[in-house]
């Protein structure tokens, strides 16, 4: 019986390689051949234990592109486009039931029965892997011909999920003048997305040189370095937009001072939106008064739908030859030294890792 | 010459009756003979000097409704309405300039150059007071027909507020369930409008018995009292809502822990919607983690514009056979007693209290 | 081997009776025993031919509400509620796959491979029958504790259709001046939804008397006769509203004259909303010019999905007490006597007819 | 007393040149020496008689540019922006009354007090001019330093009349696929804007190859010749799009063939937007079927707010370096050759001509 090579959390802080056993795609289902598996900062949260408790053991890794290898008696992918064996698909990662009423009434997400990881001895749609298993009704979508996988896989999740969030808050509207706190993967693809959309400023926060040098390739027309003060970022930020401020600030740093900042920076009848699947745990202080003074929005949204991923995928490809998203993929680790990628997302010493299959173990 | 009483405010918690001049109108404005003086929460603010620094001397009163003593050569109300000596009227006591930032590119409130008072010895349009002089600018409607201008007083500025207030921050859905904190003029506008909106449940939480009564009568579904712990209240909610939750939650209360209960009562994928002139200073923790977990909202709005007033207007005089919108005015004082009008107002021994100017002196 | 009854569609304009086997439910489907089959106006069109090919012999009647009588291993109903043998429920017609460009990335209906009709030899949701076996994916809703199956039932896939509309045209805004051309289910059903909404007048056009009355019961304002010229028509509408005239005019009388008349009537800045299942194939002219002039939109939507029917079941739940919902149900018919029932429904005989499995032949 | 000269339309189609007297600004006023005045279709409508009466005489042309030459007690412009003599300055030439129910309640365009034009006998802001005499309320706005004034005049109206018809109709959303019908000033701004926003593809319909250069020059992604046949032009649309189809037609032909093309074209749940303050006299065929079918909106929407000049005048400044606008101005005229400008325009010989008070008379 084939089998493939999987990393496996086996408990918090424990990874291990195993091999499991490659399975026949159920009906409407597809067995992939992973290509690349990204690594998002939520895996770092997952391996630590602080995201909860998962099904351990569990086999890492919600980011995926690969090549179909058999097909559940499908023809089509989850937008109607035909598919077959050997084509390039890229999916979401969670599988909506129909049946809820998130689902069903609310049409938002998550859905109340979502399955985010599955027990690692059963088939198995983690993308640190050889394999990838997409049960029947986990959306995926062939690659439009002539996308780069990895530019498609650069931004990961985080650019489905600022389209999502975009979707739910109110999308960037042309002219408008956008602060971007944190240029992580989330970030970054809230720059991207601004700037394409056409906002007439993109300013972007971070602490990291590197990072910002990335946010201007990205489409920011202006940066402001941590090292700042807090004050002296303001002050900058309003020199550019003139004295109406940012008319849209987005939390993509995950840090709670970002929180108050964030609204202080928002300019009046503002919105300030907080984007991300992962934020700092704790509280900030809020004013409730100025909230009404300054006619001031704040909205936060998580979880991509399919639609998102496939407007991602269509994004990146679309844009894989005008903006240098496959150059954002600095990093590229084997299955079997999924715990160092791990390790260098903690540390910030990459603009993305993805694991690759065929990379050779350190 | 002329003259009519005023209640002027010279300097903080000083209060005096003037005889001040009687101003024919100028070109484009109108003098008017008040018939009600609404007490507004905001004039108690004012009063203490709480609510900042004001050109003193100025004459109370942002709410009135008068008859037209004589117009300055225009012949329609700032709807278009034919009007004449003789109508009835209901303004909007700021002038907006036309000539800003906000006025003319965000088409929004309040004006970059707002005048909220007048000095009181220049013709002033304060409505504690026999006559209003309305400069140039200042929108005023006419009554409808048959209209009781103590329905059109009683929610005062608070339901062109609250009808602002969802302009900005999105309508009341016919079919949602909506939780009202605080019933006072803000929360019993929210709580008209969500019931003339078609809301399943409108739920008003509140510590006055006499006040949730009153809720019940302009459409509260439910009352819940503040007696009750906030675990109480939550669980009296979601009996009511299911587990669902409120999907729109509006604070009128004006305090400061009803911040924090009214983010938790927000059900997920809602929005928590913040209403008012007013609101008490200080801060209060928020999780921004949990605003992208639940998807919610929480927005702010402030400052009614014209059309606000206009709708207000006709949404009362639209009710006031239904609704027993004018037997909310449960208390009148004489120009005189403002003064004790106020105090009444701050100990909240009243719905709402007016200025009639043809009241006798206590 | 248990069997139902079913009224077949053969072929156009024949109908027959027949015996067909009762199935179990498949994995996650239900059987369910019918205890109102709508008589909709579609119905018609399809036995005619008008509507199309169909996979003939087809068991007709798209709308339904049943008691399970055996679930597919499922325990709750598409909204997560708890459901269990001998439960009321109501459901929608058509399973979305989920696999396709408008289910998956529009997030829109009908779905690209939306399935009506089951070809009557097969196990068949059809609802002019003695039970409804409901394919895995068939979205299905219990009905509330006390629903009255009438009260639901009486308004048929129309109000459902109202609501989508609403939804995807924008709603009914609280206070707005509304004209309904036609009386039928689907005028009925936006009469209803506009004066739950808070709409200020709700005019209905139509030219049965008897029609016009039941619209008041339902919460129209005015009602206006075809007998009037149209000139009298818009005279009679102006007068009420005012000059500004409706901002909101609902096509739902499925004529084409209606088109034009709706287009004039609808006041500068307002909106023309067509509704419906099923329209009169032809053209009407129209001015691009005026649209302009006019800052007019015209917007059609069709198709509910399930959350309007949900949302359906749950409003005229709620209404049943204080809206004569299950009056409108005025005919009954056999299953034998479907023939005669779709005849009542054509010659406008009815409000609304059903199919009664338990009602004695004729 | 000083003269300035103005191209005078004294009856249909009779102009003549007229010295007139520069006079003093109002209060609140300012007198601004014509740069440029922009020759608009609508001028040669508005000459021939076509667009109705007019206050004959009067001096034509309501696109301008121009310098300061005296204000009327004010220090700022319309966005509170500083402002002095020698500024330049842009305007919408409509002045909003304040004092209507479209202003004040509807807050809409167009004011039901609008003044188009003055009589050529008094002050007058008719811009085919030596000065322009711009009125109290008449919003003008200070052009940002740097901008060319040419590339503020190329699109003239029509980009005001775009970003003012996105407004009402909802915006370009990034990623969409956009069609164009007409490569004239509205067409070309619609490119403009649409490929601003992130359109994915923004394809041009038009007959002409050089404005489909020009639009290629804008932002247009693709350009369609209408040499080919209705069924070749849909085809290539379609092979671009794929068959989803366009989500976003604009009609920017102002010919009546355009429109049932352009509901044809419109992809399934798309808008079909109508742009333009002059469209073509008379009526098109429409199936009011298709349009529930489709799930169609078809939307329209004249008349520009201050707002939407200011945001225009921004825009071009902004873009003026990276897209040729000031390359459109094709032809300039002397004030005494207005005659032969509006002939041009007439005959589609330019892409954009001005009236330049500086330019010889031929």
């Amino acid at each position: 019986m084939a089998t493939g090579r999987a990393t496996v959390l086996v408990e918090p802080n424990k990874l291990e390689t195993w091999d499991v056993p490659v399975v026949d795609p159920e009906p409407g289902g597809a067995l992939v051949r992973i290509v690349v598996g990204g690594v998002c900062g939520s895996d770092v949260h997952i391996t630590t234990g602080e995201a909860g408790i998962m099904p351990f053991p569990i086999i890492l890794g919600h980011e995926g592109i690969g090549r179909v290898e058999k097909l559940g008696g499908i023809e089509t992918d989850y937008a109607g486009v035909p598919v077959k064996p050997g084509d390039l698909v890229y999916w979401s990662p969670i599988a909506a039931c129909h049946r809820c009423y998130t689902c069903n009434v609310l049409n938002e997400t998550p859905c109340d029965n979502s399955r985010f990881f599955e027990h690692a001895e059963k088939p198995n749609w983690g993308s640190y892997a050889d394999y990838a298993w997409l049960p029947n009704g986990l959306a995926f979508f062939k690659l439009p011909d002539g996308a780069d996988p990895l530019a498609v896989a650069a931004l990961g999740c985080a650019l489905p999920t600022v389209l999502r969030g975009f979707d739910r808050c109110g999308p960037v509207k042309m002219g408008e003048a956008v602060v971007v706190q944190g240029a992580g993967p989330v970030g970054l693809s809230a720059i991207l997305v601004a700037a394409q959309a056409g906002a007439r400023d993109v300013i972007v926060i971070d602490g990291v040189d590197q990072r910002l040098e990335v946010a201007r390739s990205l489409g920011a027309t202006a940066t402001i370095s941590l090292k700042d003060s807090p004050e002296e970022r303001k002050r900058k930020i309003y020199d550019i937009t003139g004295p109406g401020g940012p008319s849209l600030v987005v939390e993509a740093a995950g840090v709670l001072p970002a929180f108050p900042e964030g609204v202080d920076l928002t300019g009046p009848h503002g919105r300030y939106v907080i984007l991300g699947l992962w934020g700092a745990i704790g509280t900030q202080p809020i004013s409730p008064r100025d909230m009404t003074t300054k006619n001031l929005t704040i909205a936060g949204a998580t979880f991509p739908r399919p639609k998102h991923y496939y407007e991602a995928m269509h994004l990146a490809a679309r844009l894989q030859d005008e903006v240098p998203l496959a150059s954002l993929v600095t990093h590229r680790f084997s299955i079997e030294d999924a715990g160092r990628a791990l390790d260098a997302v903690h540390k910030g010493e990459v603009i993305k890792a993805v694991i690759d299959p065929e990379h050779a173990a350190a």
